[in-house]
This record gives structure tokens, sequence and C-alpha cells, in this order.
């Protein structure tokens, strides 16, 4: 069970894995530094634990008690307990969901463990934006993916706004990092995976064409500013377009994605 | 050619309309109220302007002038240069994109000019969040659908955070507010199109049947909370599901929408 401890001092140093949330370089430098992913609301919170994740601690407002109660009666981790004013005054924004949870990362699965059995998996080389990040795995665990890999510079599926966007997608789809960038595509070839860039080159072919009679695809998505890198691009076994409308900004690569995700579950060779 | 003014004092009533960026509910009675809107970032400042908007004033950094040189040539309303800080002081956030304009919205075109020779529109019901509604509007002008209707309470699409992420689509897609909500599909079907709503519903047949041999289609998509309303759910002629892997949540309806239009663009009657 969970010993409650309200605390009065927003400067109390347990507080300190709940400290200004907004500010990401600050964030991400000690999540990395401590091991630590926070997770955002009662769903997401029950979520994370249930998936295995050892809470470090809670915070949350005394009304998200009872709705966590049986999450809180499963760990010895200490849950502070303090108003939303107070909490808002620690993390910096506004709690709309009241509950946060600090917990403990996981070393990464191997790519082996991640890519076992599994027939469609995304790639993503250097997503910068956590919504994005959140957003494409919730889609791919909605859509039937069975995997996601992250090229080593992809912005961080753990980091707070991810995973809330995720809706818990982080903690069930398998996901690991690339061990390194430069060879990863063929890498991903010589285990059996048709590696499938989705790129606005001349030479794409439209998606359900290049997704025709594929047995294993690696679906690749590059970042939301450049795409996917030129040695990425040239290594890539098919180059594939989403066909759009004449005159029109590219798809946001979340909605690129769950494009790719469903034309991908319905062409399986 | 805008005339440029140096402002120092914060409090300056010439700011009003750059005042707390991030109070929603502010922003929303002040914008409606003064009948304007924000663009935020030489882009999409420029295509504001180029899609035939007024501009009340801009307001920005002097590194953004250069940029904006031509916009700034073709119009009479001020431009109040400022140093970045400055410009965080008054708005209340960091202005990324460093340039902002405050511009006349128009009256909403008809429902007949929006509908005049669409073959495939998309509906939203009650979509709250203004990112959702950004991203939905960008994946319909970018995979062909050719106008967007809102129903009265589906959130505003210039809304400074929907034009944002929108890109511009927001200038470009037909879009206006359907007159009325409760006979809103049933009105729709009069004019020859087939009302198709996305939902989870027991009865729900997959989207791929659902559009097979549709002509004339009508995307409706609900709130990201609970979906579609009752009404709607029984005054549409289809119910659709974007058929989903086991025990995962929904798709977020910015996705959906996006597979949703794909399918639509390639299954037309």
């Amino acid at each position: 069970m969970a010993q409650l401890i309200e605390i009065e001092d927003p400067a109390d140093p347990r507080l300190s894995d709940y400290r200004d949330l907004r500010d990401v370089q600050l964030r991400e430098s000690v999540e990395a530094a401590e091991g630590l992913f926070l997770a955002e609301g009662e769903k997401v919170v029950r979520r994370a634990v249930e998936a295995g994740y050892a809470a470090r601690s809670f915070l949350m407002a005394p009304r998200w008690l009872d709705g966590l109660a049986d999450v809180l009666g499963r760990t010895d981790a200490p849950c502070y307990v303090v108003s939303e004013a107070f909490a808002e005054q620690v993390t910096g924004f506004h709690v709309h969901r009241g509950a946060l949870a600090s917990l403990h990362r996981r070393p990464l699965p191997s790519l082996d463990e991640v890519l076992d059995g599994a027939r469609t998996v995304v790639v993503l080389e250097d997503v910068v934006d956590h919504t994005n990040v959140g957003a494409i795995l919730r889609s791919a665990a909605a859509l039937g993916v069975d995997a996601a890999l992250l090229a080593p510079r992809c912005a961080d599926p753990l980091y707070r706004r991810s995973v809330k966007v995720a809706m818990g997608a982080v903690f069930s789809l398998p996901w690991t990092r690339l061990p390194e960038w430069y060879d990863a595509l063929p890498d991903l070839g010589a285990r059996g995976f048709t590696t499938v860039a989705l790129t606005l080159a001349d030479d794409a072919v439209p998606i359900e064409e290049a997704l025709a009679g594929v047995d294993r695809v690696a679906l690749v998505l590059g970042s939301e500013g450049h795409g996917i890198s030129d040695r990425w691009q040239a290594t890539a076994d098919r180059r594939a377009i989403i066909p759009m409308a004449a005159g029109v900004d590219s798809l946001n690569v979340a909605a690129a994605s769950a494009v790719a995700f469903y034309v991908a579950g319905h062409s399986a060779g």
C-alpha cells in the first residue's frame, strides 16, 4: 500500500521528479539522468503500473485517490497528496487529469525480441515532436502494427507528452531503439523485412502499389521537417507516396502513418 | 506598405489583439467579439493574406521583417515591431515562428456555396480540440476532400492553434458552419449526399464496405470523448468503423479522419 504523504512546501526535495514539466530540455536531461518517466492521468497511470513499470512516487490531489485506490494498494511507493493549485505550482502547468506518477524506466528490449513474430513494423527516423511520436504509436497499436523501431535521434516515446497522446499504446506496443542508424534499413532487409520509405521523392510509387504482395514490411517515416534522410531514402527497398491533391502541403507525419498502417493491414501478402 | 511601429510599453492598447494567447476561453470571447483571428508563423501569415483576409495588424521581431516584406508591402495595416522577449511577455508564450498577424474574419459562405460541385465532404460534429480540427482540415485538403461542414459546437477552425496545425488548409479548403444541428444529416441526404458516420457502434460495417459504390459522400466524425451523438448516429445513412486490433483504444479522431479520407478517395463510385 502506497504511503500517503501530505506536502506543503513546494520546494520539498521529494517533489523533484515533478518539477518544471513544461521545460522540455530540462526534463529530457533529468529523466535520462534519473532513469524515470512520468505518466499523467488516471487511465495512463494505471496502464503504466499494470504494464509492470515500478513507481518511484505518485503526486495527486485528494479527489483522485479513490479512483486510483487499486493501483496505490499494490505499491510501496509514496503518494504525495497536494492541492491542485500546489501541483500547478510545482509542475508549471495545470494538471487537467489530476494524477501524476513517476516511474522507473526499464532496459529496452533487444531488436530480436521486438521483431520476434512481427510481420508489420514501423520505423521512425528523426520524428522530433513528442505528440507525433505518441500519435503514431497509438495508431500503430490500433491498426495492427506489431512493433515500432526508433532511430537513435527520434523523440522519446516515454516523454510525458508522448505517453499521454499514445493513450497507453507505448506500454502495449513492443518498441525499442535501433542500435545504429547508418545500416539500419539494410539490417532490417537482412532480417526478412521489405523496407518501404514514405517520401515525396519523384520516384515514389503509390503506397498500395508499394505494399502489394509484400510479406514482412517495415514502414519507414521521417522527420516532420525534411522527411527521411538521404541515406535511408537510398537504402530503403521501396519508396512510397500517399497520393495527394495538387498544390497541397504534405500530410502531417501522424496522419500519413495512420493511412500507411491501414493500407498495410489491407494488403498483406 | 505597412507602417512599422516600434512599441516599448507592453501595456500599449494597440497590442490588445495579441494578449494572453494561452487563455483559450478569453481568446475565444475576444476573437468572437472583435471578429478577428490570429495567424502565427511566416508561412501561415503569408497564406492568410494571400487568401484575401484583411490584416488588422502584425506583430513581429525585427528579424522576421525581411521574410515578410512582400506581405507587408501590400497592406496598410500597422506592423508592431518588438523584441522576442517583449512578444513573449504580451502573448504569454514563446513565439517560435516569430511573426503574428491579426486578421479580420469574413462572413462564412453559405452551405450552397460550399457544397457546389463537392463530391466528398467531411462533417465534424463536436470535435472540441483545436489541434484535431486543424489536423483534420489539413488531411482533408491533402487527401482530396472537397469541403468541411462544422456543427454549431465544433471547435473554431480559425482559432490560432487550429490555423497553425492546418498549415493553411483552413484558407484553401471550403468550409462553413452548419445552420443547425438536429436535422443536419437528413438535410445533407436531401442534397444528394450519403451520410456515413464513423462510430464504434455494434452495427457499424468496415469503412471500405460502407463507402463502396457511394457517389457523393459526407463522412461524419464526432467528438474526442463520446464520438457522434445519438441523434446523428440514428440519422446517418450508414455507420462505419475502421477495423482495429482487439483490446486497443479507438484511433484518435484525426488519425481516423485521415484513414477515412484515404479510403473515400480510393472507393469513389
